[in-house]
Formats: structure tokens, C-alpha cells, sequence
């Protein structure tokens, strides 16, 4: 019997044809002295009978079959019965009449049927991982994702890039998120740091005359996960040389149109559009915002700022804003109940409350609207475009506070209120980044970014004397509301570099100590370089229609970074602590 | 002034255009008024040339750039004087003559030349090793290494395999080498384990049913360091459902061939020879022959087992074996002083000496000739292919110093005689292997390639009775005398995989606890598959003619393990010790 054929590519043209089929059981039924199963392998499924007049030894071999057995069978292509056609399966015009049949493997009762839909629990799945691959949409996910992967080196190597392999047993940082150590066992007391991304690794590939580097890289962040993070990810790692900002985006966005026409059929509209950091939070109160729907913010600040609605004024007063959003059509629909439950949310983010009003018979009514004069309602209704049947939600408070909240329930009504296209990708770029970020509790700036970015100002003294002003020359790549990534031109020149570590509170001697090796080579010809690093894991997320990013990964970690599935981690013996010169210190709570 | 062009590509179709570059000073000369400057970009080299009569503020600019320095120049593209074309440049027939040119960033004079030869010591390569990949050979070398691996993955991709991401953040495992340990923060006193290879999740990709995987691989393993091994490396690594090692070994090849094709240009004739393990050993007492040259060991065993010659015949007689190399022609150019340096060379392997003989006028002669028989001599010289001039080198001992020590002397004599031919790719498999290698140390046996191996029996009874007779369906790939890589079948039956552990000296309750997650899949329907992993930075390292690894890893570690470049690893702060929950014993010798 010659060579094996794929069972999800069996088709008419296969009529008649004798062939060789290796895979799982996926069901089997016994019908009126006839066995049937559906066979699966990594192409598909097809349909398989057995029946007594063509082979009663293969019958009652089949008997003994169940679900999840690997079987090898031979049998002969047939037309399906036309009443027994089946339009949902590709290979549903036909089905392989068996004459032999070989049990490979047999399979206890898997702990859960491999289905496309599944309600198992998530820990239960991550156990049996290699089961839970088994079913047709995480089957389909990684090959799109595999798919992705090869559009976009085709892309990257089409412009002459480079693939390139960076270390993954770097040094460890100060800045940026904690890192995962490795302890060196030849230098006592020493570790290595897993690294957060290639980013020094990149730049001074770039300072090594390579120009144009890329690389799928596995990055690792320590810290606590949520469901859109992992500890290990994969992010498409992009630097070039000699480009502009306008260059580097232009060419992500090629990248991004082929990805979405090759994997999913998609025609994107170039150039994507750009919005400043600044009119994303006032208009959307996200530096992410999700372009699909409107209900978008409105700043009242100016209209209100000497409002007879004292908790208006004091907002604007204390530097803080006043926005809105108008609930087109939903004044009906939120009940005073409703609307309590819409201040409970934004509370959740530093809100103090959610003032609201509705339009009705030309006027707005609700409990602030006495405190408002007619001029100011007046422009109110003209700014928020209100119409009657509206309802209007006011936060009033520092401008952090306005943005978060109003942007967290501007998302949370776009779903609720069915706003969301789910067929659409808008992709949008956030250009005009703050530079630095001042962290109150800290007490000093921290890097937006990080620390290489480079300012939209050449004057240092400028950067000293006003860091909280200053724009970077950063950008950053928003689909549907999730941050794919981001990236900017970087700092070439040292007393630049140097600059930036003195803003952020590192002496000369730490920035030496930590970062020697790069201010060095910049001293050595440093060409302008910039580039960007794309979330992987998060793009196939939102390709794939997913909302969890482990159903990306194959084998990803729990929300406590564990494995169920091998127990990962786990304790290791006496002798390899001892080798890596550690002792654990007491465990109080476990 | 349009887009760049690039330096390396300008010909003689550019002349009459107008150019701009961007590129690094590679060298400049001042030449009777002239200023000549040769820029590099990552294209190559191109002569510009900057005079008095074109622009003499361009010139002016140019007599402050110094080597490395990067500048933007504009300027026209002309024929070289037919005195001055270069044939060495692929340039070499024009020059730019410059019109303007713009200081981009200024370079301190670095620690060593870029050119293409360098005699630097390594450590200074590696702290300044953005100078050092500046470079031609290594910017051609990763070139080539990124042209390697497209033509891999499109060879795979062709195959229908999928590029697939296993996690680096795995579960420690006493078998194998020494892993990298990576402290949880989350679960104090348990550790991840960095990969040594994704074995068992490429063995669990089958047991989900993708039956064709691919990776690039990065791997970890923390040994001691020698010239060909890095704590961290790269396989290409490959696993399949349902093939034969015979398919699996012939869709290798076919990648291997494409590869020399495309990359070297080369024709390599297909199947690649195959040999058996013990006959790799009796013939060249290697398990990785370099098949470029001759120099085999002879087995004199049977000959001189009743010997007159008491060290022969007593190595025959407890069990061991005599060998012997035929140093064809050499004899008179070997003096007793140079066998001495041989004896002692041939002692580091753990020969207690080597014996020798040279022909002459149809004799041999030597110190031990007295002790043979004159049909002893006879046999010798027929099975050593003797003619006068030639040199027999002999060891007499258990089986393995003989293999180790005349192994390596044969290696030793190829390259001094200057016998191999550098420009040829010998490709060869290894078969058959040893299942089991006994440790006498340890007092039990040791998977040969790891415990997932499939026996070439199926009988499990026979595999306990004498596992150092079994046999494994495992298969090295060897290149010119190096291990390229090696694969097999693995396990895919529970029972089987448990006798293994037991075998290994695991109680099951042991295996359970390492392994019972393999054990389990092993249960639901695995298929039958293999595969094989093939070492990348080694085959690069071959295939762009170097001998150090360190060459073909963009930031390597150096043999200590650590990076000149950033001072991994490093001392971390008490805070990040703590959170880890972690404290560093009292370090006695730093």
C-alpha cells in the first residue's frame, strides 16, 4: 500500500481511488450493522465506514475502537449517498469505505471530548494541553499564527533585513519592570537577567553597521499577570538605521496591510491614521483608544470653568478638567439604578462620582441641571451634539482621573451598548508621546518609553529645565483598542544619552555602572537609528478573534505563572542550590 | 536631495548620476590635494573623493573626519582613471565625487582597526564587539546565517511543517546536563529551568496532533565551555508524526542539499552515506568521522591475539582490542623523537603507549618487531595495506582508549600532514547507536541520546535483560568530522517509556514525578514520531569556514561564560535577592 493521503483533502476527484489514511478517532457511531467514524488528522476530517460485506475482520476490529485512537486504515474513495451529504464538511461529498484497519495507539477516555466549543475549565485544558490542541480552533489558531509569522519575515527579508539571534542571558537593569535572574553557578553570587526585549542588544547591532536587524523575540517580564500578559511573549523586534519616524511607520503599515490581506483576506486602507498622545486621551481617554465607535470624550473645561456647578469649577480651578460623553439614544434606557452602577464603575478609577443628565423635549434635565446656567447648557448641547432621548455622563476631576474613568466606561458602554464592529481592524497610530512620566510616589520622572528615547528637543538645557514638557520622538501601533506595540527614534549621541539617566536620577557613576557599555558605543560612530517592537502573541490574539491571549500561546503560564501541565515550576534538589552557591531563605507563607 | 543609494552596489551604470550615501569611514588619505575617503555602508565600499575644484568646503569638512566617523555625502558618480580602477573592489571601476557632505556623528578613535584580518586578542573583540561585527568576514558571516536559516524555514515550510514557540521557562529534569535555574518569585523555593532542547513539548506537539513542527530553538546548558559550546545555542529543531527514520533522514538530506546550494553554491550528491555506529568506532574510533581523508584504524585484534607480543596479547585477552593506523609514506619523516610526542599525546586519551613500527626494503622494523611472528607480520602488513616507507602506529587496550586515543591521533596526523581537503563537505549518518551507555562512575546506565529514545526492540523483557546490547532507531548527522546533530524515533507507547526510567535507575515513583506528565499523553492517543535537532551555530560556523563558535553568535559568552561587552552576569540588588526569597551562601574563593 503505497504512501499515506491527508483526510482533510479528500475530495470528489478522489472517487474510486484506494488510499492510506493514519489518524485520530475523532467519533465513532454505530449505525444499522455499519460503524462509522470520523477520522482526523492535521488537514481535517473525514468520514469512514466499515461494513461487513466489504471487510467483516475490519468491522469488528472497528468495534474495539474508541475516540482519540490512532488508526491506520486503507479503503476505497466512494460518493456519500446524496441524503447523507454533508455541506459543513469539507470532505462531506464523499467517505472511505474501509477494507483494512490497524490500531495503531489506543487512548484512554480523554477528560474532555475534543470539540471546536469547549466549557472545561481553563486549568483542566492547561493540563491536558496536548488535548486541548487537539481541537479545530486551536489547530487553526497556530497555524495562523505559523502563517503570520512567515508574511512577515517574507515582508522583512524582502526589504533587506536581517534575521538576527540576541542573547537571552543578558544582564539585569534597574529600569523597566522586574526581571527574571539566572543565577551564574562560575561566578558566585553573580546572575544573569532574562531579557525584557532586545532593546540595547538592537541598537548596538545598529552601531555594528548591520542597519537592519529583525527578530521574533522571546522577551520575559516578572511581573503580575493579568489575562492579556504572559511571563515569557514573542514580540516581532524591528531596528533600523539611517530612517525617519515617517519611514518606519510607513513601512510597519505595509507590513501590517500584507499580514491582514494574506492571513485573513482583509483589504486595509493605508496610511493608517495618527492621532497626538494629547487629542487620543482628550477624545478618547486611552493613549490605546479603540476607533470602532464613537461616544467619544468632550472636554467641557472651558464652558464650564465658571459654572454656578461648584464641583465643575473646582475641578477646572484646581488644573483638573470636566469631560463628558453623550450616550446617543440611551436616556430611556438607564434607569436611575443603571446609573448608579455606572458611578460605582468609574470610582474604580479615583472618580468621585458621574454626574448625568438627559435630554428631553428640548431641554436636559437630571440633578445637576438647575446648577447650570442656560448659556452653559446651551453650549453644552451644542459641543456634545445632544438631541432629545440622549444621556450625557459628566466626570469632574484631574485631568488623570477625567481620562481613565470616562475611557474605561466609554469601553465598557461601547460593548454593552453593542457599539463594536467586530469585523473591523482599525489600526492607528499615537504619535507625540510625553517623553517622561513623573511618578508621585517615586518622586522623580520615569522614561515613558524607555530610557533611549529620543527627545523631539536637540537642547539639553531645555530637557533639564523642563522634562515633563518634553515630546519624544516615539510612536506607538493601536488595534481595536489593545496596544500592538510601540517604538521611536533613539538617542545616538552620548551627551544626550547622558542627559536623559542624570532625569532620571541616575548618578554618573550608575548610569556608568549600568549602561557603560552603550554610552561607550555611541562614542564609536553611532549611526541614527530607530525601529519598533510589535506584540506578537497579542497580534494573532486579536487575528485569530480571541480575547485570551493563552489561546496564542501553546503552552502558556497560569495567572500565578505555573504550568499544570508539567508542574513547572518546581523544587530543585540540594546539590544544584549548593552548585549556584544559594540557600532559600524561610518560607513564611506558602 | 532623493533617497540613498547604497556604496557597495554603485557601477558603472551609476556614472553621470548624482549620489546620496550614508556610511561609516572605513579610511580616508590625503593625496595631492585630494582627500580620499573609501565609506562603508552594509552594501559595501565605495572610493569618494573630495577636490578643491568640486567644493572646497567639502573638502574642508572632509580633513576633519576621521576613520569610523559617519557622514552624509552627496556627489556624482564618475568612471575611475583606467590607472586607478581597482579590481579588488566590486567598485573598483568608479568614485563619487563629492559636492556636499554632512558630519552625521563623530567617532573616538576605536581600540583596533576595522579590517578584515585581526589579530586583537578575543576579549577585546567581545567588549567592543559592535566594532568587532563591523567587520567584513563577520558581517558576511551573519549574513550568510541569516540567508541559512530562510532557506530552512522555506525548505520546512514547503514540507508543510509549522513554526511553532515552546516555552523557555520550563520544569527542571534530572537527566541530561546541567540546567540554567531561573528563581520564581511567586512560588518561593521553586525554580524554572531554561530548555536544553523543547524535547518533550516537541513530543507533546505530536500528541496534539500537528504532526510537523519546526523551531529554531534557543537552548541552554550550563557546562563547562569549550571552543565549540556556548551556555546558550540555537538548533533547528524538527519533529514528525508518522514517518519512518528512513523519511525523516531523507527529507534531512534534501534540506541539507538545499542549503549548500543556496548558500554555497555547492552540489552535494544525495543519500548521504551511512555507517553503523560500531563501525564508525572500528574504522576511525569516532561516533563523528571526518570521511575527508584516510588514516583508518585497522583492528589487528584476531592477528595478535596469541601474540608473542605480551601487551598485545594480553589487551586481546581481557577483553580489549589492538588497532592500528597506517601513516602512509611517513615513515622517514617521523624520528623516534617525534613518536615520542605522539606517545604522549596518545596518553592524554589514556593509551599507557604507542607502539610502532616503519617498512622498510619489505620489512618492519621498530621495537616491538621482534615480538611478532612472521605471519603475524605478514597478516599486518596485508591488512594495513604496508609498502616500504610507511609508518605503523599500534594501541593495545580496552576497546574505548583505543577508539579515543587512535581517533584522535588520526585527527591530529590529517590535519598536521595537511591531508584534508578544506574545500570539501563530507556529510555522513551515524546509525544504529547503543540505546544505553554504561557509566562506571555512577554504576548504571545513561540513555545514549535521552530516555525518550526508541529501542530497536520491542521486547521489553530483552531490553532489561541486557540493555547494553540494545540498540536505538537514532541517527546522528556528522559534517566533516563535527556532530551536526542527531534524532530518532521516540517512544510513543507508556510501558515502554516506564521500562526506560527503570532502566535509568528511576523508581516510579520517581518517573512519575518528573515524567507522569509524558507518561499520561503517552495514554491519549499518541502517534508514532521522531525527529532529529540540528545544531545551527555549528553548522554556520562550518559552512562560513571558521573554527570558533564565538564567530557565528552575535554576542557570545566567552569560556568563563560571561560577556566582556555588558558584564553578564552581574551582582544583583538585596531587594530583587529578597523578593526571590533568597539568600547567596558565604562565597570562600572569588
Amino acid at each position: 500500500m503505497g504512501s499515506r493521503y491527508l483526510a482533510g483533502k479528500l475530495r470528489k476527484g478522489n472517487v474510486d481511488s484506494t488510499v492510506k489514511l493514519i489518524g485520530w478517532v475523532q467519533k465513532r457511531r454505530d449505525l444499522g450493522g455499519l460503524i462509522f467514524i470520523d477520522l482526523r488528522d492535521r488537514s481535517g476530517l473525514v468520514q469512514i465506514v466499515f461494513n461487513p460485506t466489504e471487510s467483516e475482520e475490519a468491522l469488528n476490529l472497528a468495534e474495539t475502537v474508541r475516540s482519540e485512537y490512532v488508526i491506520e486504515v486503507v479503503g476505497k474513495v466512494v460518493d456519500r449517498d446524496p441524503s447523507t451529504v454533508n455541506p459543513k464538511m469539507e470532505t462531506g461529498d464523499i467517505e472511505v469505505v474501509i477494507q483494512q484497519i490497524k490500531i495503531v495507539n489506543a487512548a484512554k477516555n480523554p477528560p474532555f471530548q475534543i470539540q471546536d466549543e469547549t466549557d472545561v475549565a481553563e486549568d483542566v485544558r492547561l493540563k491536558y494541553r496536548y488535548l486541548d490542541l487537539r481541537r479545530d480552533p486551536m489547530q487553526k489558531t497556530f497555524k495562523m499564527r505559523h502563517q503570520a509569522t512567515q508574511v512577515i519575515r517574507n515582508f522583512l527579508n524582502e526589504e533587506e533585513f536581517l534575521e538576527m539571534e540576541t542573547p537571552m542571558l543578558t544582564k539585569s537593569t534597574p529600569e523597566g519592570a522586574r526581571d527574571y535572574l539566572v543565577p551564574s553557578r562560575v561566578h558566585p553570587g553573580h546572575f544573569y537577567a532574562l531579557p525584557q526585549s532586545p532593546q540595547l542588544f538592537k541598537q548596538l547591532l545598529m552601531v555594528s553597521g548591520f542597519e537592519r536587524y529583525y527578530q521574533f523575540a522571546r522577551c520575559f517580564r516578572d511581573e503580575d499577570l493579568r489575562a492579556d500578559r504572559q511571563p515569557e511573549f514573542t514580540q516581532i523586534d524591528i531596528e533600523t538605521s539611517f530612517m525617519t519616524s515617517d519611514e518606519i511607520m510607513e513601512m510597519t503599515e505595509r507590513m501590517m496591510q500584507k499580514v491582514m490581506k494574506e492571513v485573513k483576506g482583509l483589504d486595509i486602507n493605508l496610511p493608517f491614521p495618527r492621532m497626538q498622545y494629547d487629542e487620543a486621551m482628550e477624545r478618547f481617554g486611552s493613549d490605546k483608544p479603540d476607533t470602532r465607535f464613537g461616544l467619544e470624550l468632550v472636554n467641557l473645561s472651558e464652558t464650564v470653568q465658571d459654572s454656578g456647578f461648584k464641583v465643575f469649577r473646582d475641578a477646572v480651578d484646581s488644573g483638573g478638567s470636566v469631560s463628558a460623553i453623550n450616550v446617543k439614544g440611551n436616556g430611556e434606557s438607564f434607569s436611575r439604578k443603571d446609573i448608579d452602577k455606572l458611578t460605582d464603575f468609574v470610582k474604580i478609577y479615583g472618580a468621585k462620582g458621574l454626574a448625568w443628565m438627559k435630554a428631553e423635549g428640548g431641554e436636559v434635565k437630571g440633578p445637576i441641571a438647575k446648577f447650570l446656567s442656560e448659556l452653559e447648557v446651551a453650549e453644552i448641547k451644542k459641543l456634545l451634539e445632544v438631541s432629545d432621548g440622549d444621556l450625557l455622563l459628566f466626570v469632574a476631576d484631574k485631568k488623570k482621573i477625567v481620562y481613565d474613568s470616562l475611557g474605561a466606561l466609554r469601553l465598557k458602554l461601547g460593548k454593552e451598548l453593542n457599539l463594536i464592529d467586530e469585523s473591523q481592524f482599525n489600526f492607528l497610530w499615537i504619535t507625540d508621546w510625553p517623553l517622561f512620566e513623573y511618578d508621585e510616589d517615586a518622586g522623580r520622572y520615569f522614561a515613558a518609553h524607555h530610557p533611549f528615547t529620543m527627545p523631539k528637543t536637540n537642547d539639553l538645557d531645555e530637557l533639564k529645565a523642563n522634562p515633563g514638557e518634553v515630546k519624544a520622538k516615539a510612536y506607538d501601533l493601536v488595534l481595536n483598542g489593545y496596544e500592538l506595540g510601540g517604538g521611536s527614534l533613539r538617542i545616538y549621541n552620548k551627551e544626550m544619552q547622558m542627559k536623559m539617566f542624570e532625569i532620571l536620577g541616575f548618578t554618573v557613576a550608575e548610569a556608568e555602572e549600568q549602561f557603560g557599555f552603550l554610552l561607550e558605543a555611541l562614542e564609536f560612530g553611532a549611526p541614527p537609528h530607530g525601529g519598533i517592537a510589535l506584540g506578537f502573541d497579542r497580534f494573532i490574539m486579536l487575528l485569530a478573534g480571541r480575547t485570551n491571549l493563552r489561546d496564542t500561546i501553546l503552552f502558556p503560564k497560569t495567572a500565578s505563572a505555573s504550568d499544570p501541565l508539567t508542574d513547572a515550576p518546581s523544587t530543585v534538589s540540594n546539590n544544584q542550590l549548593k552548585e549556584l552557591n544559594l540557600q532559600l531563605n524561610k518560607i513564611k507563607n506558602v
